[in-house]
């Protein structure tokens, strides 16, 4: 009941299960001429086909050729939006005649007409979006995916999200991992504090009732929410059992790196504008600094994540495409490894890593994935590639051919196995 | 015998054959609600089903349901360098830790390398090669590409490229243009003047004698050709029927964009360090300005051809890959928008038609390709995406579904058809 992959050029991933900080964050483990076994949806053996000890060799039932293919883990994407309806175009070519993202949010636009469309849409055609996004992730090669809500921003349709996203569990190809985002702006109709009141006395409680997140994110930024009215949030989620993330940073410096490092945040997301300070207090705490390039790209800003700052300092790093549909309408966690190199000077190695086992950290499933070793979930991806090199090296193009999720392809040849 | 295409939601295409300056390079043509008919690999109609004129209708055998898709001309690669043996991911990685383009190949890296591979690589290796690039091109979208030689720098070597681009023409679902570019570099073994001599004298009248290709180009850069050197290798290729092409001010300001215009020269390219002379010599010209956006991506340069600059001045712009195992690793002239977009601030609309219509004008194919006009060849793209905004706003992924060259389907649903 075991499949043996062979015909590998390459093994490469990160090594164990611990966060990896500094130098270290260089330290990819590689394997030439060797093998992975796949049994109960776990790895049972990566190594040398001749050094398969029987006990596994006499599982093996089913074989296959990888043709030269370099085998990584599968990317873990730890902050999306893609519970959604709606796109965004017109805002873009807004954009593109120079003016910002702030102001197209003041006159109206932004965020406000995807919580529209959000609204507007059932449940059903959210669940449908969200694993349209996780099939073309999953071609990419991501293997989980954090989803939030935040385009309800009532009751009933943040509700509505996070119901959707676990529906679309069901069938989705991706892992997903919910978290709820009701404090990601104030809803159209109410813009005073009696909002986050909400948030906390009902929104909160009833989405922690139906255990419909792991996670509870705020957007601290001016003209969102306060430092002061996050931390009220993030404690209020953390009571109810929900692990802190933070939108930290992104436009202005608000401190709030320094917030999720206070909170023991799972990660502090954006970080765009993030003081030395804030640099500190991530680089001395667990809470991972999630860094979202692809945004920048989008926004066609010269501004990105201080990558070689936070390594430097010694904070533990990751990378996602914070897909969503105003900002960074991508599933491709290749595109953000590019970027993550050839604009924040990351290396390949550096990448790879918080493409995939920190980002399982951040997650709080770094012992399940994030990494080839035996014992953990099946989660990989094969590249038509040589080496892992390729993944920055041949870019703007789709490297992955075959993906297994516990042990399961969900992708071959390029294919989405539907 | 002919091929209808249906429930498209957009057509999206310059107009005509004539090539686009200024404010007018804006203006593309789109449909809706709108059908296309393929007939004997032209196209035979774009306009309302209800309008089809009957002697067209009649020969309706076949109808084609795009899902929704919208359709946009194949695009044309104006500058590649694809017929070459052996990658080079470590020159990358040297790269990423501080050393130039220069750098490396000053201490014997860079094109060197790719010489040695493809000299030791057989005609067949090659022209596998180059069908293997092919391929990926057309599943991204392109359907004629420009394949220049220049990693032989011999007689034969330079020989065996262009006959293995002609023997993989036979094959290719991408249509191939081939360009000599013997004055790339001097070869390793002849820094001297001897080998412009020989280039003028030998391999000019050869290739020009077997009809190898179409186009002559030169490397002019400090540290390879002179402006000189150039000016006499293009003559020479003009004389033997070969339209001039020119590696211009890529590096350094070399003048070579106002040789390029002086010369009457198809195309122009790089150019990102062309001098304000070069703008306007270019803009009183039909020399096209080709712009190769991915290589400075790549390159980890804040520079790019001055864009805006060059569209203002009323030179005629286009976009390419600049496919190669050096400097630009990529077969997608969807990330070669995405970059013209986001990075050079060209508009959407610029953007496609820069990487359609004028490439097949500098490719003097404008009367046969470029646009969806009745009466072209139908070089056709159907993307996964409700408008052609998406080309630039669904970033890092392929939208491309489906792709006809001539016709004939050589891409479906996202698969190449073998």
């Amino acid at each position: 009941m075991a499949l043996l992959i062979r015909n590998l050029s390459q093994i490469a991933t990160p090594a164990g299960s611990a966060p990896k900080r500094g130098r270290k964050l260089r330290e990819l483990v590689t394997y030439e001429k060797s093998v992975i076994v796949v049994r109960e949806g776990r790895f049972a053996y990566i190594g040398p086909e001749n050094d398969i000890d029987d006990a596994v060799r006499e599982t093996i039932t089913e074989d296959f050729d990888a043709r030269g293919a370099t085998a990584i883990p599968g990317f873990i994407d730890s902050h999306t939006h893609i519970p959604f309806a709606g796109y965004r175009e017109s805002e873009f070519n807004r954009r593109l005649s120079g003016e910002t993202y702030s102001d197209i949010a003041a006159s109206g636009g932004g965020i406000a007409s995807t919580v529209r469309a959000t609204r507007a849409a059932s449940e059903e055609e959210l669940s449908a979006n969200v694993v349209t996004r996780a099939r073309t992730m999953a071609r990419y090669g991501t293997t989980t995916a954090e989803a939030k809500s935040g385009y309800g921003l009532n009751l009933e349709d943040e509700l509505k999200q996070l119901r959707a996203i676990r529906a679309a569990g069901e069938t989705s190809p991706v892992r997903l991992v919910p978290t709820c985002l009701a404090a990601h702006d104030f809803p159209p109709e109410d813009k005073s504090n009696a909002w986050v009141e909400r948030i906390i006395d009902e929104i909160i409680p009833r989405v922690a009732a139906e255990k419909l997140a792991v996670f509870c994110d705020v957007f601290i930024e001016r003209g969102v929410f306060t430092r002061e009215q996050g931390d009220a949030v993030l404690r209020a989620g953390a009571r109810a059992g929900m692990t802190p993330r933070v939108h930290a940073d992104e436009l202005s410096d608000t401190d709030g790196a320094s917030l999720a490092a206070s909170l023991d945040a799972a990660s502090a997301d954006h970080l765009m504008h993030i003081s030395d300070a804030g640099i500190a207090a991530l680089a001395a705490s667990n809470t991972v600094a999630n860094m979202l390039p692809a945004t920048s790209f989008f926004l066609m800003s010269d501004r990105y994540a201080p990558a070689r700052k936070l390594i430097d300092a010694g904070a533990v790093v990751s990378l996602s495409t914070d897909c969503n549909p105003g900002t960074s309408m991508t599933e491709s966690m290749q595109i953000v490894m590019q970027l993550a190199t050839l604009q924040m000077k990351m290396t390949v190695e550096e990448s790879l890593t918080a493409a995939t086992l920190h980002g399982a950290y951040s997650l709080r499933l770094a012992n399940e994935t994030g990494s080839i070793e035996t014992g953990k979930r099946a989660d990989l991806v094969l590249l038509d590639a040589p080496s892992y090199f390729h993944l920055v090296y041949h870019f703007g193009v789709n490297l992955v051919r075959d993906v297994l999720r516990d042990g399961r392809f969900v992708v071959r040849g390029g294919m989405y196995l539907g």
